[in-house]
This record gives structure tokens, sequence and C-alpha cells, in this order.
């Protein structure tokens, strides 16, 4: 079964596809913030998209395009530099107005193109450079212009985030790809997380819903950590079925799944690790809980605790931090049975906490392991089975340079 | 009806309270770091403690006392330095010798002594400097040490929180006096927020108790926000009657709560604008919540948000972060009814928000605001008569500089 991971693959590495990236005049840099992804035929697509109650226009449009039309999406319009949220209705009608564009330029009706806005929060979306782009947009629609795309829904992103793999079914060849974006807050407040990805593989609207809940629940909501997202969030699947392969058996639906999953996971990590001011990567695994849900709420104390993210951009290994976090998730739970370990790759862990007491760990030895740019972190409830993992980073200076001064 | 307040007043005001201050070598600076609180004659007493689930050991020794103790209470011994958290049955053995070793030195029963432990957690405490520490202090046990006291509990603090308040009851006049320190992080992770107020009026425990427990809700909780507290908080309120007063009956009890409410409330405020890096102090009003609980989750959610705590670090009125943070709370609520009003002190505010839509406020008055020390957020979520007030601080390069190397 062969399964080739494409690092230069992008969104429009799948058979069918097309992009294109212009300067539209939204960003105040004047770099690329108006894209297109296009599919040369109908898709079918499934979206998932931010929990938060304060939703952007993009987002309730691209809700309600898709409660109607799952199965007959062209494409997706993208633009980086403004939110459009927290807009009001003025920005509803912007969102529309950018459907109604792309279908004027690349055909078919509005209700078949996905809408997707990225950039500062509550300023009215600048319409006439919206359009202006899209015109200038649409006749340049490449193949080739899959990073290009990746590179023009960046904000504060330092490089653009691709990749595509190509899979082997008991059909013949698919190729998935894909794009994202993030203010890589890897945080509560993670600002926008948006990323395309397509297949030509031929799968069903509702294979595509189940399987990208649960490849994002195990990548992007696994670094934006429980559904404590922005107002823009958002992930498009679209199968346009170019290919001509079929995902229509249970091994097809497993082995794509799979691949599914994978290259959301890699697409994740490329944001986690582009994080804004981000110098150290840490998986924060959690073991020993009663319930996953129990693991996850002390990941999730742990892995957005600014103490314990200073300790990690400092380097010091500063693990009562961590336990303290632990006892302040809302977890019920006896902090004699507490353990904890700290670890770098496949290396045996070291453990700094046994019954609630610190073992006799040397101390340059942890030191050692809070220096490495990725390392990893895990607290053990003793009460339990139920596990789970989270992606988090260090909190740096630089962190609060970008968020200080990001408007400006 | 008098009331005075006292700010060169302290833990000591009250009559009957004599405190000491030594350095005994915890702290590696060689400051002051251990710390007595004396009276002549027993007090009734009731603690505030910490609900994170990782209590370090002063805190369930003080639990443990206090439940067969609050009426014959001579003094609290204190060590900063060094939290005695995560330290197992060593850390209890050493919290229950702090006891001791204060009894031995002071008179009385070991369980007639409270401690309090604040500073790196997971160290074991160096029992022995703390012997000799109190074996220093004890003979220098002076009401002019009130202050030096409150220096002698300090961390990261950049100075003293100090406070008493003479009020006329209709008994007579009784004082209260109090210290308190934080690592002012005004945050879910906020290091160990330590207060101790004296009172020389006589108090039964079971209405200490009551009072104190009102006076931490609208004061160091509604700063160290929703519970979400460090390992070894603690809020002591010692009442010793050696001013021969009682508070007995509805007036007196209602002028006494009152207060020890504002001395609370002015300690608390010392915490939140000496917090770490803190250059702004910021009021979260949420209004027109269903419940007080949603309101003070809206509140809680945008006052511990870094992307907002940023925004303001940076002067930027960035307040599409507030309403994404209010989103995202997990409070129930019809963006469409939202409105945001930002301003400071008494001038009438500047609404930004109405019905979910920015208003046409001008951008430079906005900026004016929070450009501003201290400044006022309101958020009404349109769908009630709840409300609750909360303070937050900015995030500044100085708190990760702070926090990134606090224990090298």
């Amino acid at each position: 079964m062969t399964h080739q991971i494409l690092s230069d693959g992008s969104a429009t590495t799948p058979r069918g596809f097309s992009a294109a990236a212009v300067a539209a005049g939204i960003k105040q840099s004047g770099r690329p913030d108006l894209v297109l992804v296009f599919s040369d035929r109908d898709c079918t697509a499934a979206g998932v998209f931010t929990r938060n109650r304060v939703a952007a226009a993009p987002v309730i449009v691209d809700r309600a395009t898709l409660a109607t039309n799952n199965s007959a999406i062209r494409g997706v319009v993208i633009n980086s530099g403004n939110a459009n949220a927290c807009t009001g209705e003025p920005g509803l009608a912007n969102a529309r107005e950018m459907q109604r564009l792309a279908s004027e330029e690349l055909g078919g009706r509005p209700d078949q193109y996905l809408v997707m806005s990225t950039g500062v929060i509550g300023v009215p979306l600048p319409i006439e450079r919206v359009r202006s782009g899209i015109l200038i947009a649409a006749p340049s629609l490449s193949p080739d212009n899959g990073i290009a795309a990746a590179e023009g829904i960046m904000t504060t992103d330092t490089r653009p985030k691709h990749l595509a793999i190509e899979i082997q079914l008991p059909g013949g060849t698919v190729t998935l790809g894909g794009m994202a974006k993030g203010a890589g807050m890897i945080h509560p407040d993670m600002a926008t997380l948006l990323g395309v990805v397509t297949t030509d593989a031929a799968v069903s609207a509702d294979d595509l819903a189940t399987m990208l809940r649960e490849a994002a629940d195990r990548s992007f909501n696994a670094i934006s950590i429980d559904g404590d997202t922005s107002t823009n969030d958002t992930i498009l699947l679209l199968a346009n079925g170019a290919g001509g392969v079929s995902v229509n058996d249970a091994e097809s639906r497993e082995l794509f799944a799979n691949a599914l999953n994978e290259l959301c996971h890699a697409l994740a990590m490329m944001v986690v690790s582009d994080g804004e001011g981000v110098t150290r990567v840490v998986t924060v695994h959690v073991t020993g809980a009663r319930t996953e849900s129990d693991a996850r709420r002390v990941a999730n104390t742990i892995a957005t605790s600014p103490l314990v993210k200073t300790a990690f951009a400092g380097g010091d290994p500063n693990w009562g931090r961590i336990l303290a976090a632990t006892g302040r998730s809302g977890v019920d739970l006896d902090q004699s049975r507490l353990a904890l370990w700290i670890g770098v790759g496949d290396e045996p862990p070291l453990q700094i906490v046994r019954d609630g007491t610190p073992t006799n760990f040397v101390e340059a030895d942890a030191a050692a392991v809070f220096a490495q740019p990725a390392f990893t972190v895990r607290v053990d409830l003793g009460d339990g089975s139920a596990e789970t993992v989270l992606w988090t980073t260090d909190l740096t200076h630089d962190y609060v340079t970008i968020n200080a001064d990001y408007r400006t």
C-alpha cells in the first residue's frame, strides 16, 4: 500500500483544483490577501467551524450554505487582513457578496462558493478591494498556485503551511492536499485558524463530514484546545472526484480517513511550531484520568497556563507550576497520587514526581529537557485509564510584542 | 460615625498585636523571609483558602488547625522564598514543625499558631533556616514592625501592602489592620496571594468566618478570579478583643463587615496594581447577564484572555478581542444583542458596540481610553439583569521576564 507525503504539495495537488492569490490592498502591508481555490467540477464538501458564540460573518454564511448545498461546491474565496467579524448585518451582506462575485467571475451560483476571512476583528470589510481582488485573481487560476495560495492566507504566520499525501486505494491512487494558517497561538485565544483540504477522490458529503470532524478533533482541535476558538476558525474539505476513484467501501474509507488524519495533524503541527513568538513546542500528555473529559480539562489547564508557558519560554523546569495547574483544573483528584515525567522524543522520560512528591531527580537533567525546542510533559492522575494529548507552546516576549501591536 | 483609613497602618495597628521580620536565608536574595504576627492574648480566627486540589502543606495544616481550634489562636508564622507545596509528607511535617517552633518560642500549644508559605513550589522547605529565623525573630516582636512584616512576606511584589481602618462602633472604637502579598498576576495562575487581617474587636469565630468569606469574594476572589487559585493562597483573620469592644449586635456587625470589605478591597487593589509587569489596571464589568454565574464566566474569560491582555499592554483598543472572548466564554448568548463601552473614571463612557455592531465611535477617542493606566470595560449581554465586576491587568514583556526566570 503506497502512501507518499509530498511536502511541496498543496491544495492544488489533487487533480482538478487550481488557485490564485493576489494583493488586493486589504492588508496594509501590500502582501497577497485575496485567494481563490477552484475546482473544475462540483465537489462534495464539509466544514468544521468555530464554537465561539460570536461567529464571524463568513462562518455564518458557510454554515448556511453547506446546510443547503454540500454536494455542488465549486470553490472557496478567502481574504486575509480583515476577519469580517463583529461587523453586524453589513458584514453578512459582504460575505454573501463575496459568494456572488466569485460566481460571477468563475461561473455557477453564489451558493456554490464558500468564504473565509482572517485578520482584524470589528473593522468593516473593504468590499471594493475584495471585488477588485476577485476580478484580478480569477483569470490567473492555476494548479501551480497552491503554495502562493497558502502564502496569501497568512496573517502573523511566518511561513506558508501546505502539504499533500498520495495514497493507494483498492480503486486506484487518490491525492489529498491542504493548506492552513494560524496565528498559531495554540491557545484559547488562538487567532483565526483556517484550513482548506482538497481531494480528487469521490466521497459522499456525509462521509466527508464524519471524517473531517474526527480528523479535526485529533489535530486542529487538539491545538486550539477544547472549543475555545476564535470568531473565524474554519476547516473546509472539498472532494471533486476528478481522479475517478470512489471512497465507498470500508477499506477505502479507513485508508482515506487515516490519510486525512495524517494531513490534518501535519498541518496542525505546522501551525503550532509557527506560533506567535514560539521557541518551544510541548506535548502535554495526561494519563490515569477517570474520563477523557477529565484528562482534557487537565491538559487544557496546563497547556494554557501563562505561568507554565512562561516557564517553558525560560527553559526553566519549574514543574511545580505544572502540578499547580493540574490542581486548579477543576478535576477532582488526590494530589498524593500524582506523577509527572518530562522527556524528549523516544528517550526514556525523567520522572519528576511520584505519589505527589518530588523524586530525587537531578536538576540538571530536568533543565536539559526544558532546554530542547520540543519535549513532552506527562502527568498521571493515578485515578483511571483515560488519557489525552494536546500540543502547546511557550509564551515569549515576542508573543507579547506581536499581539500588543497587531493592529498598528 | 467616624471611619478613618490609616494608609501607614498595618496588621499591628490593632491593639495587642506585634510582629517581627528577619532574614533567615530562605530567599536567595538575603532579604527578610521569616515573619511572625503575634497577639498578646487568644484570638478567634477564620481563614479563606485556595480551592486548588493541589494544596500546599501550610494550607492543609491551617485547615486542620482551624477545624479544631478557631478561638484560641495566638499568632501566624510566615515564610517567603519557599511555598512548601508539592512536598509530600515531609512538607506536612515541616509545616507542623513551624507550629511547634512558634509555640516553643512564643508560648502556648502548637495548634495555637497558623502557618503560611510563599515562594517556589516543589522544593523541600529548609526547615533549619526557618527554625533559626523563628529563634531570631521571636525576641524582636514589636507593634512597630507591621510594615516590616508586610515587606517580609513579599516575593515578586515591588512594594509592601498594608493598611488599617479605625471605625466607631456603638460600643467604642475598633481597629482593623492588614497586610497582603501577591505575585499579582490577577490571573488563574496567580502566584500565591497571602493576607493577614487583624482586629482588636471581639468577634465570634462564626461571624469572622461568614464576614471573611463575603469580604474575600468581593476583593481577593474578584482578582484571583473564580477559584482558580495557587497552591498556597490564604487569607487569615484574627480578632483578639484587646480593645474591649464586642461585635455582637446587628449594627456593629454591619459596620464591622463594611470596614472589613473595604480593607480587603483596598489590599486586593494594591495587589492588582503591583501585579507582575503591570502597567494598566482594567475593571471588567459585565452586565445584562441571565445569572451572576454567567456574568462571572464572561468577565473571567475576558480578564484572563492573553489576546485581550496584550492589547491592554499595547494600549490598543482592539475591542474585537473583547467580544471574541465574550463569545468563547461558554455562556449562551446572542451576538446581535451585545453592547460594549469603555471609559475612564466617572467620565461618560464611550460606546463601541451596539446590537453587536460597531458604533461610529472615533478611533482616537477609544485609543485615548486605552492609553490610561486605569480604565473600565463594560460588556452588556442584553439578556438579563445579573452583573459582576472583576479587576484585571495587562500582560507585558516584564510579566514574561519575571516568570520565565523566577526560579533562576
